[in-house]
């Protein structure tokens, strides 16, 4: 009945509500349970915009939304690995082009180019858009975690050296809100959330 | 520490969060638990671009995409109001605003207009941008609801003429994805999963 195109595109739009499944280890805002990357992604998402003004090079704030929409979706297969776990991030990437391969590969030829080349730009980070994009990918937790009294930092006994690394992206590409990153951090450490 | 502007911008983003809390009668497809308007939002938003190029008229598509992540964040204070529920739809569009004017009114004053007028835009359906929108509001719906063996339709006893109406939007400006939705709609009924 309908087209084989059209039928690629809705297999691939029925394929990523797995993506609803997967969880970070992240908390929600009210601390009743983990985020999902799906919802991760969209929060993103919105933020973009609201936030673009701070990056200190010209981003495409079109590009950086599309770019965060999908940058995830590779864990349907590889799954979330921790930002912590040294040993789950050796074969990350492997495990994520492989899935990559599967699932942009349901699409038809030039939509899967496109969504696979945001996914690869995300990754590789040698635009300004996917260097924005990634500071975002950054912040969202950290505003996560305070909210939740620590969140991940305080359920994995993280210290400020660790999430200050991880937040090295927000320092250079969001300058402006840097700032923020530290005032949380400090305060953190000040209520025992986060060890110094 | 920081500017009242990033202050208020945050206090935003933070607020959000509550929308991956607001549960709609759609089920995800392995029909575990039913879906959050955050991560539908983000679904909505991955679609766009996939399906604009079957929208009779011109469409905007990053335009819809931005309409698509903010359209539901109002149902944090007014709730997801169930498409069929003919008794709360009627305080819905009040409910609606007043959220609107707290929410939004959390931004500085530039965003909270733009971020606002793209509801409003998306609510009212006046543009192309936002018939197409809303046609994939009421398309993803539909997918979910066939890879669940009929969920939300099986749950509240629908028939085929309700979904029908419902549907209208995906008939009028997804004119060729329409076939997708009568095929599901015949196979739902051939099952038992939505009554004739």
């Amino acid at each position: 009945m309908s087209s084989d195109r059209l039928s690629r595109q809705i297999a691939f739009i029925i394929e990523i509500d797995k993506l609803k499944s997967i969880l970070r280890q992240t908390l929600i805002t009210d601390g009743s349970r983990r985020e999902n990357s799906a919802e991760h992604s969209w929060h993103l998402a919105v933020m973009a915009p609201l936030l673009a003004e701070y990056a200190p090079e010209p981003v495409n704030v079109e590009r950086a939304i599309r770019m965060l929409l999908v940058h995830d979706i590779v864990e349907i297969d590889a799954g979330d690995t921790f930002a912590y776990d040294t040993h789950g991030n050796e074969s990350k990437a492997e495990r994520e082009l492989q899935a990559a391969g599967r699932i942009f590969g349901l699409l038809p030829e030039d939509q899967q180019r496109e969504y696979r080349a945001l996914w690869e730009e995300f990754e590789i980070r040698d635009t300004a858009d996917a260097r924005f994009a990634n500071a975002l990918d950054r912040l969202q937790p950290l505003l996560n975690n305070y909210r939740t009294q620590g969140g991940t930092w305080r359920i994995h006994k993280l210290n400020r050296t660790q999430v200050v690394k991880r937040m090295e992206p927000v320092r250079e590409f969001l300058p402006s809100v840097y700032p923020i990153v530290e005032e949380y951090l400090s305060d953190a450490c000040a209520r025992g959330w986060l060890e110094e």
